[in-house]
């Protein structure tokens, strides 16, 4: 099923879903009037600076600020100690898994520093210049300590413990010794060692992946201004508004009422925007001085004192019969989270067998603190590497047995009832029909060259749900606005506007999609797990509902009929009950009489969106390899993905096409290179290679549409996906090439002639 | 009934309605946080500035703006030809009473100039002063005309024609010649001419007042920017964005969704900025320079270029029994609308008569254009000056009898039943407990010394209703958000959460109210007609009702229990059903599960807000006459008026103080001076003589509360009443000093001298 055929058969039931409209951003973003997290400024303005640790670990004796505060210019000078300090029973707040105690001694420093960059100080200064001037002036004591640079050795008893505090959650009886293993989580389905003894075939694999970073192009920003009423304001970009009030407002013990946050457009952030940094120390910083302040990180500052993903470390062990029937799998799963708790490793563990249905599957995850800086999340978190490790075993198992990759997979593919290894049985899935869109496209049989190989590999997301809140608001001229509280990372003011526009039956340009700030609308989790067309969308289409009934009754009060009699279709109201003499009355018909028919013509609805379509994708991948360099080129890629339903296919297709080469950056060249005292040596876009252009073929797209039956549109989420099987695709092509298994990433160049040359020898 | 204890019974009954908490803009104005109309850039703006005519009226004979376009750093020069010309079919739109063919002419000139200063092109540049050059290299011909420069004259059959279109509405049958009368309207209740004829005692006054401004300390200005996407925003303080949006649309011929209007803070208003001046100017040169463009008024220009209210020439004649009852009236209401028809002769015909109940009383008004800027709103719209008539005419008829004037009024009062002579009944009105309390007050019995004096009189305002949509979320911590697209003009903010935390029973510091632009919330009329706190108060009540049903029922979910069976109160919800064991929850509690519960949790209403109460007020003045000098001092001032329920007494203290010195100023002083070519002469606070703090007396106020019925807590609308009464209350006092019937306002020291000497003479 090529995008052409899905879309042609989306077109014969709708108007607009599957369309591809011009996007409401587009100008805006095009011509330079958008405005990003950097771009607001206000009279009286301050420049606020981060004084860095030049120590991956070490103890803080003490912090003198008295010279620059004494400097002309210095406004307002911070350290941890202006913040309120968070007791372990505080930690946790609401229902959400972030620990702000952890979260206030990443913002900023706390007795001790934990990674190279780690935040110690902040100023606020007139220039930037005097900033720096006053951060060189903060003179900080510390007691040098031993670094932990990756998991391996932070698992080893001779390790420094990077908390005092912090003992193996998930392991009974808990320790009483302090450890770097944070938790411990096991999940499976049946017995995977009984199902590893059934099998003919059994494969296992030690593999590595690199600390990779999410690379958006804008970095942190933000502008904020507290006033002496204690009321702020804060201007950011970032993937939800509502979660930089409600963790600012947790950091610095104001009430969330109190602080007002207006989300600027989004440069991209791939789930490294769902946290904070600079935001608390703006407002403390404002709180201080009394002046508006604003602070831009450095891109050396985005790389070294943000989270990129989880550097890790992976055993795997799979087991099939001679037929190829999956019979057992084993994964245990070390993750590094930075200098605090929190890696991905959780959905590394429940994604990673997803594509298959497995008697026995068992995982195991460990969540291992390290001195480098705090994981976030990073598109799909925690499942592309694990997607690594269980699709090169796949690779493998297939060429044991003799089948095709493809066909290997179609026979142990999770469907409808499949019980997964994570917990619940699979609802209606795409996986088999994405697998066989890919089996069947032109791409999977075209003839290699020499050097050439081809790689598959599948991916599993789950999507999220989350709450949501959004008002349809109908203009006195019958246009429509649809607002929302959902930062716009990948067009959804596209597909929100189109999902209105199917509702309301009219044009597109009569709709305008809007994001209001946190006290211009209810509350909105963020943008992330692939949520907001589905969540946000869900909402837009119950408030478009609610004004379409009052449509229809504003009409019959215009004709003096019942509203039953009233249908609403094709944009206009039409009486059904035989008067033929009532012309249709449009949007701006009705809106035009709204004063004497009642007043304005809204809707509003909120909602925690339940029924969330998980998501399958495969990747066809072929390479070329160097022989005499080690470098592989991407020759030809083709991403299929189960989008449920596809709202505006080319924004579909530009998350199919981005995340893809995201992930082939994470497998060729992106990584974090440390020295030996755990400073990051690549901290800039030159020597941290993102795969740019001139790099890749055209990524080719195939939108499969298995609509999810719990929203109106049949919409799955699809920004995460395509993240997730690139890491094997490109490794097993690369297999394909040359023969030789990688297990580590990146296939880097010297990494790959390494291998090419060890295998001649 | 003194302020105090009218509160003190509001306190037995409510916890926040009647209390007096810190304004949530307090800070933000008195620090300079807060941004008004002229406080917003954009990088790369441009600069506009307004040519004018030098001459009242004139016809175009050609401009050439050649030379403005060749200087560089100009980037737009616009006339009226760059709007589309408006038909006379298209001039009415909606169901509003704007004239949009007459608006786009006086906002650009086309074809004639109607009033000195006159807008008759605009240019862009890069700095004010190639903006300033631009302008004064534009040549524009003119075919100078005698200027028509007062009603008087304009109904001569000598007086040229200000529009060869203009045929007297109003009359029958339609002249067939055009005239400088717009409109002629009648009105009235029984015969009045048979009820004059029965009284014992008949005075008959004709009267005049000069044209005044609002005064706004804000003077008018406008930041737009135009996309090439033809989508606009604009940043402008107004008392109305949605109706900037819907004007600037409708001039410059665009979509009002593609218009997203920026509340600014409003500094002072007062009905000014109720219409368009800069804005579609700014648009029009930001689409022709592709830039964003800001443009502000001087002082000069808002005199010379904005609209005043009217000026009049009134006839009043009234008659009473010897009892002092009165039995007919008859006015005779001249207003000058100035360039372009719409002066607000209707509400001075409707209002005059309000007070008393009268068996024969008739009106008729006539809107007379000249060559003067075009009259705007100014707070309660012609009633200052009727008013001023029929209460100077009171005053006589009272004395007359020999009635104490309170006496006299309180003898006629209208009451609920009363048949007023503008069309209603009256239902519940407060008229004659507020001439009780004015009778009752210590004011009332004072001694006067020499040369000193006292006088009172009434006034009448409807207030407004319209529509109004406000939202109430619940923030994620339990805060309460509420926002509202009316913008706040006298302290709506706080009148609306004063009403938010009565309904919620929480404490007013968890209240947010805020201001949404035109895309973030459903539509909203203007903020005039003192109708926010009434009519948008009511769409937050009900929008906090539907929030507490809502916590109603997650409560019941979180305990298991049915709905029915939870109380909401005291700002928490309460178990009823007799399991004591459940502990109450609050708004905080309930937050934090709603995610679980269903999601987030907010109301929305909207509605076209009926049951206006109708309002009533008496002022008694004391004035000290300088009989050497002619000056007026007020000596003592009081304001009694029925606030139905005061919200926030000191807001209603703060309009009704304000509404009685603008009414003192337009007494005594303010007029708009012209020489005889039509010329401004007094365009400056300095010479334009509004009073401030040293000329007054503190002005007392006693709120009397006549709960309107249809409303929850009973408001009516208190911003404009208080400027009703004060022009007659000041002349009645003078009489009551000197002996002398002033019958021409303002009562300035060269005419109050003048009369005195010819009073000696």
């Amino acid at each position: 099923m090529s995008t052409a055929e899905s879309r042609g058969e989306a077109q014969k039931k709708f108007k607009w879903i599957g369309t591809r409209p011009v996007r409401p951003d587009g100008v805006d973003k095009v011509t330079g009037r958008a405005t990003y997290g950097a771009d607001f400024s206000l009279p009286g303005m301050l420049w606020g600076k981060v004084l860095r640790s030049p120590h991956a670990h070490a103890r803080i004796v003490g912090i003198d600020t008295s010279k620059a505060r004494d400097l002309v210019g210095v406004h307002a000078v911070i350290t941890a100690d202006d913040l309120p300090e968070i007791t372990p029973e505080e930690a946790k707040s609401g229902e959400g898994p972030t620990n702000f105690r952890d979260l206030s001694r990443n913002v900023l420093a706390r007795g001790k520093v934990l990674y190279h960059q780690h935040a110690v100080a902040a100023v606020a200064a007139t220039t930037t210049a005097i900033a720096q001037q006053a951060l060189d002036l903060i003179e900080v004591e510390y007691e040098v300590l031993q670094p932990v640079l990756d998991g391996d050795f932070a698992q080893s008893p001779d390790a420094p413990i990077l908390h005092d505090d912090l003992f193996t959650r998930g392991v009974k009886p808990q320790p009483e010794k302090p450890s770097n293993i944070a938790s411990k989580i096991e999940m499976g389905t049946g017995d995977a060692e009984k199902g590893l003894a059934k099998a003919d075939f059994v494969v296992e694999r030690e593999l590595r992946t690199a600390a990779v970073h999410q690379g958006y192009i804008e970095p942190h920003a933000v502008l904020a201004s507290i006033g002496s009423d204690g009321k702020a304001t804060v201007w950011c970009s970032s993937q939800g508004h509502f979660m930089i009030r409600a963790y600012c407002a947790k950091l610095l013990g104001m009430d969330a009422s109190h602080i007002r946050v207006i989300p600027a457009e989004i440069g991209g952030g791939f789930g490294g925007k769902t946290t904070v940094y600079l935001e608390p120390l703006a407002i403390a910083l404002s709180k201080q001085s009394g002046r508006p302040v604003k602070m831009v990180m450095s891109r050396e500052e985005v790389f070294r004192a943000t989270g990129p993903t989880s550097a890790t470390h992976m055993f795997v062990r799979m087991g099939c019969t001679k037929d190829g029937k999956l019979t057992g799998a084993h994964a245990r799963l070390e993750y590094e989270a930075g200098a605090f708790p929190g890696s991905p490793v959780g959905a590394g563990s429940m994604t990673l067998f997803a594509p298959y249905e497995i008697d026995g599957a068992q995982v195991e995850g460990y969540d291992i603190v390290v001195n480098k800086c705090k994981v976030a999340a990073y598109r799909a978190p925690g499942a592309p590497m694990a997607a690594y490790a269980v699709e090169t075993v796949i690779d493998e198992l297939a060429a044991k047995v003799g089948m095709d990759p493809l066909e290997f997979r179609l026979e142990n593919a999770s469907a409808e009832g499949t019980q997964s290894a994570f917990g619940p049985k699979f609802k209606s899935i795409g996986n088999v029909e994405t697998l066989e869109a890919a089996r069947d496209h032109p791409h999977y049989k075209a003839p290699l060259g020499k050097n050439q190989g081809r790689g598959v590999a599948s991916g599993f997301w789950f999507n999220g749900g989350m709450q949501s809140t959004a008002t349809v608001n109908i203009a006195d001229d019958g246009s429509v606005g649809v607002v929302s509280g959902s930062p716009d990372i990948g067009g959804s003011r596209a597909s929100l506007a189109i999902m209105a526009a199917e509702e309301f039956g009219i044009d597109i340009e009569l709709i305008d999609p809007q994001i209001a700030d946190t006290n211009m609308i209810g509350y909105n989790d963020l943008t992330g797990g692939s949520r907001v067309t589905f969540a946000t969308g869900m909402a837009v289409i119950e408030a478009s509902r609610q004004v379409i009934q009052q449509l229809r009754e504003r009409a019959a009060k215009i004709w003096g009929i019942e509203a039953d009699d009233v249908e609403w279709s094709d944009g206009q109201a039409r009486a059904t009950n035989g008067q033929s003499d009532l012309e249709p009355l449009g949007l701006r018909d009705i809106a035009r009489k709204a004063a004497r028919t009642g007043g304005p013509i809204n809707g509003q609805a909120s909602l925690t969106a339940r029924g969330v379509g998980m998501a399958f994708g495969v990747h066809i991948c072929d390479v070329e390899v160097d022989e005499e360099t080690g470098k592989v080129d991407v020759i030809r890629y083709t991403t299929v993905q189960d989008a449920g339903r596809a709202i505006h296919p080319s924004y579909v297709e530009g998350q199919m096409q981005g995340g893809a080469v995201q992930g082939i950056g994470w497998a060729l060249n992106e990584e974090y290179i440390y020295d030996s005292d755990g400073k990051m040596e690549n901290a800039g876009f030159l020597d941290y290679r993102v795969p740019v252009a001139s790099d890749l073929p055209m990524i080719d797209t195939v939108i499969v549409e298995v609509p999810n039956p719990n929203h109106p549109y049949g919409v799955r989420g699809v920004g995460e996906v395509p993240i997730v099987p690139p890491l094997a695709a490109v490794a097993n092509a690369i297999h394909d090439a040359t023969g030789l298994r990688m297990t580590e990433l990146p296939i880097s160049p010297p990494r790959m002639l390494a291998a090419l040359q060890s295998k001649k020898s």
